[in-house]
């Protein structure tokens, strides 16, 4: 979980996982392209990417493809979910507190 | 975002976090406590949190109290929820192709 939170931390890596959601496979050359970065600083972040286990690359004649894999994302989703819960349990005291409050004035009428 | 999930990727400011869910708000050294770390160490990884904008500290008498503040957090699964979409899809088409392969033999027969 280390690793997918580090590797999500930067902006550019984030942007190429965006671009992965929206298709099957794509090229390096292809995801490089949208980038004002060299090739190779795109390819550090895809090994970054690969490391974190989000990413899978194969090779097919001199083309390497990439393709999202969702695992580890689903694992920080876990790990994030446990404070939905939390901020729940917030709202749901607000609107008791609120609910409280608008009922008070009326009792008091 | 950044900061988010790189305040995110330690272990150690997980459980920092994790220990601020189960409570409204709790002081520096009960948060220290369980930790095999120095006081200052865990202050680093406080600050860390404070700066991603995970946390809030107040300052009553010499005691400094933390509570925890899920807005990032909910962005970043915001960010994280694209994904889930994804693979929905990647498992509603894995049971249409289960599904077909159940039907073909059954036709064939």
């Amino acid at each position: 979980m280390d690793r997918t939170f580090a590797a999500l931390s930067d902006p550019t890596r984030r942007a190429l996982l965006a671009r992965l959601e929206g298709a099957e496979a794509v090229s390096v050359s292809e995801l490089a392209r949208p980038f004002a970065m060299s090739l190779p600083a795109v390819m550090k972040h895809l090994d970054v990417l690969s490391d974190a286990g989000l990413i899978t690359r194969t090779k097919t004649g001199r083309t390497v493809s990439c393709r999202l894999k969702a695992d580890p994302m689903e694992e920080a989703m876990g790990w994030l979910a446990r404070y939905q819960r939390f901020w729940t349990q917030r709202l749901d005291a607000l609107e008791a507190m609120l609910e409280a409050r608008r009922k008070a004035p009326s009792e008091a009428e």
